[in-house]
């Protein structure tokens, strides 16, 4: 018997295309509007580097850049290691696709070997019910990618409008699946967006950039029992045509996996 | 009677040298320990976007990743719009010196035309006292950035140590000088490493990536009066040799200029 992939698993596998180069095709599951979900979009730039031989250690930092569309179809993804030192290494990404002079999607990544320092975490876990006590968010939008997330509240109805876009939630696969970093960094995208939650509407919106630092390395990683983590997210302005979105991510057991924040495009 | 440029517009002063290039050259003012104030370096790549025939509009996000050192003398900065749209454009950044085979510095910008929309600043400047009542912080540490900047903490001494890294504190140029994006993009790196604040004193640190986004757009920061920024800066999480620091700059008017977060190497 052999068992099929997780749909997140087929949405970012790629192909390698020779030197830095993979190729992709986006997933119908986890498409949204018009384009794809942008969260498996970065997953996939990740996962692009953490197939590449020349990488070093594991994720650090990321920035993503939505230039243009990417439209359903092929595409291929480059990652260029930029400059590789004893313990850190920096990459350049994009994505295009054929027949388009210039690429749907640019950005950098730093990875590195972490090692044994003196650690602590400021920014704890919040004291929350668990996502078993809790039930999950059934969203009135039809977008597909929405399906593959298992989202729960534990403070509120995120549509309910108000003068404070925070919220705080539980975020899990659908099907439940195991902790990795592309799943933890397509979870840096899979917030609702802040602008619905200010207007207790969705409104059309579209994130510009995104970046991620990530607050764990690949051993602790792999140990996170739970399959959720926790999130919460607030924005800091909305301002002439844009909006940010800032946002921290743990483990069920406490670890601080990543903070993000992004920079989106709305319209009222 | 012809006045002297400001230390800071000499430092971040550019040549146009053909297309996407621009010739510059590091600053004894603004020289740190190893290398020049990371902030310099982010307000030159500023800089040079905003010098370029081809730039549309504002800033409105910038990453910038310190791959390798910079050296004491010339450097050429090239910025390239990757791909221009309707009210966004999205660059490349770099940083490289005379026979180096790789770039010091990697870096994505967008910038963007902003509209009239509704607009709600969620983080407002907290209600503290102003720079004037405050004194201007003695650094014991000897590097020469640390002239080139007025910092005034309202709360606390910064290297008092404790459990929490989070300061408070007004910035300003040294001497004064208005506030602009090259301006603000430095502020972003002129915060006291929290490493120090938590450990009482300073240690061995790098930052590695820096992000910044932006919430004002050119017309507003023109109108600014204030000379100060106020800025709040605290950490997430210390791991594994690796730390980052979140802060939000605040014009003494309340405007809320940019957000930004980085992420730093570290040894105990």
């Amino acid at each position: 018997m052999t068992a099929l992939p997780h749909p997140f698993d087929q949405a970012i596998s790629l192909e390698p295309a020779g030197g830095d180069l993979f190729a992709g095709h986006t997933s119908e599951h986890y498409w949204n509007a018009i384009s794809p979900f942008g969260g498996t979009t970065v997953a996939t730039l990740l996962q692009a580097i953490l197939a590449h031989p020349q990488r070093l250690g594991d994720p650090l930092a990321m920035t993503v850049n939505f230039a243009g569309p990417i439209r359903q179809g092929g595409f291929t993804v480059r990652v260029h290691p930029v400059r590789t030192g004893r313990s850190t290494q920096h990459w350049q990404m994009e994505i295009r696709q054929e027949g388009d002079a210039e690429p749907a999607i640019t950005g950098t990544a730093v990875f590195a070997i972490r090692r044994e320092t003196w650690s602590d975490l400021e920014s704890k876990l919040p004291p929350v019910t668990g996502p078993e006590g809790l039930e999950r968010y059934a969203s009135p939008a039809r977008v597909p990618f929405l399906q593959m997330y298992d989202i729960r509240y534990v403070d509120c109805n995120p549509l309910a409008g108000g003068e404070n876009s925070t919220t705080q939630c539980w975020i899990g696969d659908v099907p439940p699946r195991k902790l990795d970093f592309p799943s933890v960094a397509a979870f840096c995208d899979a917030f609702i967006p802040r602008l619905f939650v200010r207007k207790g509407a969705p409104r059309p919106i579209s994130t510009v950039t995104l970046s991620i630092n990530f607050h764990v390395d690949g051993e602790t990683l792999e140990k996170e029992q739970g399959k959720f983590a926790f999130g919460k997210a607030k924005a800091n302005a909305f301002y002439g045509g844009y909006y940010d979105q800032e946002a921290q991510l743990w483990s069920q057991e406490g670890t601080l996996l990543a903070t993000t924040h992004q920079l989106v495009w709305f319209r009222e």
